[in-house]
């Protein structure tokens, strides 16, 4: 209820502050009886942690997950797994200058009015350290999701005005680790990286389009009427530190089209009934349809740049700001892995929710 | 859990199918003592209702809501608020050769599979029918906010290709409701009216965007880190029939700038902490700042068209569907109250949950 | 949250008061497919009614359901079932001489302090009329508990001091509705029925104690750790009006038991295992084990008197209140349904939320 | 959903096995910029940790519980609280045995069941080593408490058939802590002691019964209808391992009296309105009128004895288990501060939800 834990069966609850000595959270709801690969995790982690090439920041932090409870011989008992992540680099001093000081577009000035306190070392509980828990959890889910044959991937389709003009299916999303930007396509890969070293080194950052598809997802999955498929997936991409936007299946370009454009035909043939196109983007009146689900993310360039700004202290004074600490100049190749994991959550609960529906 | 649920606080739980005897709700957890004006209700009802303009579907409704509960000599009591609406449209007959056909890109198909039965009447459950009990509570919320400074107004800022290039800011609002297509700058209006019609005419259906903007809202709504407040609107948003998208503040555009374009300067004067410009949509954090809280809803075009399509039947035979019935050429204008309503309930269920946060 | 939803999987939502047009609620979460039998419905809700026999209030209420969506051809979609149940007795004159009085051990005082208002026409929405909302879903969560092989059964174990000194395994519960008490024993139903009489003529009322047992629960129902199958039953019993205390299995009694005395062995048969003895009233860990689940719900006399009672009013002005209108002398024989109704709810609630345990 | 959480707005989500890594939770909608004690904090842990005295089992654990989030500068801030507890004393060796073997009246056979594999090292997730946790959120709990006038106190009123005979009223519960046993009557105690000590040697356990009283609560705490305030008291006291059963006000023995000896009538003085007799239990309608709230828990005896007993294993062959392990003699004396902590976060969770209820 206050907003630190995500879906209603396989639910995810988190703690800590990027400066705190832990970040941590409990998975409650996880089916039992499942084996799970623990290593697999950690590189799910691996792939959003700092330091992992030259265009993300180069604070190091290794990202260890420890689990303390819910496996037993390998295999998930049926009790919530608690873990944590140690944080190794708590330089407090750091952010000493920030304790009156609202930094533009963080949540600084938010929370200090939210709580009347703020933990101000570095973002505190709004830092986006908290979404390794979040790729923890999802990493779990993904295991279990492709015992059911649901694969989840996603992969970076814009950064800056530089996009993919391929969908989904013409791209060999194999490909998407090849690069350290998280794109399939390399010409294209090569210029967001290009673009993203020449922000970096003017201090700025830049925005970016993070796609993602969920292919092997059943027919069934998805609420009506509020907690339809794609409303929950909207909410959970939209949680994710940085998100301004999500669409799926046509999205926004799709209300351009005419109806009898957009419409998906059904087919029937030896294999099921399915769709000629899928505009519908695998969902329809909010529930999975059995094709395959895609959507993007948008985020907006990161808010901490290395320039000189203006703000305001507490006292509302204005104070002159400088750019100081080591961050990402662009969130989206980081952010692949997040996206994949609130989409493997959400899946994942939509699944065992829809267990319910018949005794 | 089942779906027909929204909110945490303030909570509306709808019921109802298109062709069913009534549709209606419980709203729980409305504050006690608030004196309501019933005729304004209605009104908002009217927004929404069909027949209520030449481009939008001929079918009769009066929609006329009837409460049962919870409001005592005009007051709130803090009691559950039961109402329904009567259907007085349910002409079986008119769906009868539907009960075993899966209308392209409606929810017929997911449905039969999901519960393994289906209310064939029209679209049953999936019906935009049910989003009159939306409005209801909507329209409960609004008058609540009002009380507390903070107003909801939505509008049609796209019609197929047909868009404002102006910013909420730049526009007279109280002017929304002049035109039927209820897009507040008068030319462009006509511009979408007539498209409409033509796309009408053709028997085809086209999508559009509805701009929303939320003004008053005070600093401190929203829970970190998974109920950031534009989660939650998104997911709002989201579950209204035929939603395609969802963005916020700088939106999908965000993601082309840079962070020094993209931050939103802290300023001080008599009035307190303001920012300069707005690209955060008045939430940084997830927290409402204070600044204006706007954003844009994409919606596709309409399923039903009055054109011959292909489909299946329930064994999977192919099938020709011939256009039938009375349908909306295009959601938006009807969708502009909803989507205040769905605004006005998000924002109310924060505004009482951000009570919660100090003893 | 505002406490009119009960269930997380199979949820009942209920409104209205006891002197408003009409009660009624939503069920969400009905499994799909279930033929129900409409009149076994309403003869729950008739076991319930006011007027049945000499021992409960003379009031005259027909109790007649009405269901205005989710059931479609006599079977549920799995839609929310919205039903209405309307108040014929709405003589709100009876009440005016309470507007400003606070009626002793009525929850008058405590929704005027809470709600700064109060719906004053008979208990509002404290009257236990709401119950019948609960026989309703009750009654359509039988029918698909029994489908399972699961029955639920109540009865009258206490009237003031009277008690049955037999346990339910002793008794033949399908004499229970052979007496208008509701006491499966033949002799003790008769002293109960004299005791209630007595009580009555003396315009005074007396409380008693309502066992139940559901019989047919399979292995695995009950969420460790903190929704234990019995601390939900619990809860489920203790939000009935008048209910002071709950137990099961051995209960209060088994504090004075030694381990060795208290503990059920194991045992084994063709039929697989099973305990002895019952002392852990069929629920392990919380966890259904298989065995008879077992329990007493105790109600205080109700609290309408027909003698002179000394109150205060709004402005904590002394008053005599003057006994008035016509209510239950005891109201445990009315109670019957209503255990059973909270009993099935609750089970039929955790089936479902044992589906999601493995995928 | 999964049962791991308590608490709807102050919201306790707990992890841990008796015998893994550690035990620990998260506490989120803990208010901010409440100032902790952490000493007092880890005070009430050692009220319940084991080897406490002669009378409670004589495991060595410390239970010393680590802060990982939500604090700063010895305040809270609003982001939740992460904390573990470490597990000392994990020798799975003595737990070997177990692997195949279901212990009687304990909940080896129904997690099995459940699950489809167990944790057979100690009671794995059913240990009562789980409640230290519920020790931690609800020490916090009192804190908060506190400073608005609300205190907690629970005693032993009954150990097997040594009761005390004086209500909460007519003690000096300042003495609880005085004896080992923590009942604030000096004679009394002394005999409780003496029988459990006798029950020790012989190898066995006694139940008995812990009471409370919550002094100061204001009035209009409570959720109709559902979700009263004496109903969530007793689902949370029935979460606790061992316990069968609850009471509030007159509980069980009020079912005797009749409405005219139980109503509680209304005074109103200088101070306002309060009742002169408490059968009521302070709660009326399900929510708080001011006056104390005060109920009893009973207390099954512990499972584990030291007595050979007859039971069955996986295979369902008969197998007999001896008596192994340290394990308490009559769990009531450690089961005080859990049954204040439940009762703290309980009340707490409706002081938050009681500032949603007008705007």
């Amino acid at each position: 209820m206050a907003g630190n834990s995500f879906g209603k069966l396989f639910i995810l609850t988190t703690f800590g502050e990027s400066h705190g000595k832990a970040i941590g959270g409990i998975i409650d709801g996880c089916p039992s009886n499942i084996e799970l690969n623990l290593e697999a995790i950690q590189r799910e982690l691996d792939r959003r942690k700092p330091g992992q090439s030259r265009i993300v920041t180069q604070r190091k932090e290794s990202d260890t997950v420890a689990f303390l409870s819910g496996i037993f011989n390998g295999k998930t008992t049926g009790a919530p797994i608690g873990f944590t992540i140690q944080n190794e680099n708590q330089k407090s001093k750091d952010y000493s200058h920030l304790e009156n000081t609202f930094r533009p577009s963080h949540a600084d000035y938010t929370y200090a009015q939210k709580y009347g306190t703020r933990d101000y070392r570095g973002g505190g509980r709004s830092s986006a350290r908290e979404t390794a828990c979040r790729v923890v959890a999802g990493a779990i889910a993904k295991q279990i999701l492709i015992i059911k044959g649901i694969s989840i991937e996603a992969y970076v389709s814009s950064v800056g005005g530089i996009s993919l003009d391929k969908s989904h299916k013409e791209l060999d999303l194999s490909k998407t680790e090849d690069s350290i930007v998280r794109c399939p396509d390399k010409k294209i890969a090569e210029q967001m990286i290009s673009r993203i070293e020449e922000v970096r080194k003017s201090g700025d950052t830049i925005g970016g389009v993070v796609s993602f598809v969920a292919k092997g997802v059943p027919v069934g999955l998805g609420e009506p009427v509020f907690d339809k498929l794609h409303a929950d997936l909207g909410k959970a991409m939209l949680s994710i530190n940085a998100v301004k936007g999500f669409e799926y299946g046509s999205g926004f370009d799709g209300v351009k089209l005419l109806g009898s454009e957009h419409n998906d035909s059904f087919i029937s043939d030896v294999d099921g009934v399915s769709t000629e196109t899928n505009n519908s983007g695998g969902i329809q009146g909010g529930i999975s349809n059995g094709e395959e689900i895609y959507g993007n993310v948008a985020f907006k360039p990161v808010a901490t740049i290395m320039q000189q700004q203006d703000s305001v202290d507490k006292e509302g004074k204005k104070v002159e700001l400088d750019g100081k600490g080591r961050h990402d100049p662009c969130v989206v190749p980081r952010a692949v892995p997040i996206v994949e994991a609130m989409a493997a959550i959400t899946v994942l609960d939509f699944l065992l929710r829809s267990k319910a529906t018949q005794v």
